[in-house]
């Protein structure tokens, strides 16, 4: 028996997200009957990252248990044959057994990327938020930096959440622009639900004008999810990297 | 009566190309059911580049007539509202009634995009051409300079071609990489149907090393389709920019 890690990339713009559900199409549910069918036996991944429903992914990760014979190394190649052209393993290595993705110390890095023009662009629809509301990229990038250290982001969660603690530690968040593409980089070593996409619409919010750095600050402060931004939508989204801290 | 040109982008993955065809789905046809629902009066544009199957465009352009009231100016907001979110017009502009796009001297901007790394990215694969073999970007972009200037590009060129001369000139082509995305940019007055394709497929095989900038001037004298790389696939393929120039 070993434990196998994956490095898993997706476009999310067809699933209802990571995590397994009856009756829907889920990024999990797709590994899961492609490594069952590969090895020959029921094989059922843990998950790192339960990403939403359309949200995408350069790098999250998966572990399983197997007794096949084939190398930890040989899973991408043989998975990415059988694998649909949305899902492709970018890495496979093997790991303790005794390993758990959510329960090891991580820094994940997203980001949340807008197309800032009068005009959607049909090539960037599907990865990246469309508005014609010029933004002020220097004027978000500043308030951003409110958000980073440790504090309670109760206000930049979904009220579905069931983390015990809303306390999470931002290491670094950044709003650059390139043109007309816009994008918000943020690394944590955890986020809540819906914190990114909260995050980014707040931000947007900023970068028009109609919040400021300070409003920011109160909004962190008032641990209400009601004071925030609207939940920036699901397409502009990427889980770039989840990183373990060795200990 | 007033002639109006459209920008025109579009995401091709969907679409049997631009040119309206029995029984397909095309960009062509698009435009002209949308319009001629807005106008009230049947309309058929003129496209200015008959983009393939597959292949993507920013700023293809088309023009038609109406005596619809309309300002032409807004016509890409009305249009806007009822196409396909993979085509969005950039803009809308009034033109002498004599204009024909592909009648007036124009310079065209394509740009073949190719991801180049052990395994394909997902949030890549729509756009970009997924080659695990290692290019040289270097050697294919100074291979590629014997394309510059004048040439009778008839060796890449499909034979399917029906233009009476298959002599063109290329303006300028660079190969540039940043990390594992390579792309190949050209200009020219005018291309020959599959001629980017083909160009980018030979330029591969230079990037692989199977071929050389001693071939490529070899390919060119030839004359011969058979001599030249494949066709590469479509989906790496976008139509940046139809400029016309002012005679």
């Amino acid at each position: 028996m070993k434990r196998v890690m994956l490095t898993v990339a997706y476009d999310g713009t067809a699933y209802h997200g990571w995590q397994i559900q009856p009756g829907a199409v889920t990024i999990e549910g797709k590994l899961n009957e492609a490594l069952t069918e590969l090895v020959g036996h029921p094989v059922q991944v843990i998950g790192a990252s339960r990403t939403d429903s359309g949200v995408h992914a350069l790098g999250n990760v998966a572990v399983f248990d197997t007794s096949a014979r084939m190398p930890a190394e040989k899973f991408s190649y043989a998975l990415n044959q059988s694998l649909p052209e949305d899902i492709r393993i970018q890495k496979s290595e093997e790991v303790p057994l005794d390993f758990h993705p959510r329960k090891v110390p991580s820094v994940k890095t997203y980001e949340y990327r807008i197309y800032n023009a009068e005009f959607a662009l049909p090539t960037k629809r599907l990865y990246a938020y469309h508005t014609y509301r010029q933004l002020d990229v220097e004027r978000m990038n500043e308030a951003a930096q409110v958000l980073v250290g440790e504090h309670d982001f109760k206000s930049f969660c979904s009220i579905h959440t069931q983390a015990e603690t809303t306390v999470r530690r931002i290491l670094a968040i950044a709003v650059t622009g390139k043109e007309k593409d816009i994008c918000i980089r943020v690394r944590g070593n955890g986020f809540l639900y819906n914190m990114v996409r909260i995050i980014a619409g707040t931000l947007i919010e900023v970068g028009i004008g109609r919040k400021s750095k300070e409003d920011l600050l109160r909004i962190l402060a008032s641990c209400d999810r009601e004071v925030a931004g609207p939940t920036a939508p699901a397409c502009g989204l990427t889980l770039v990297e989840y990183a373990f801290i060795d200990v």
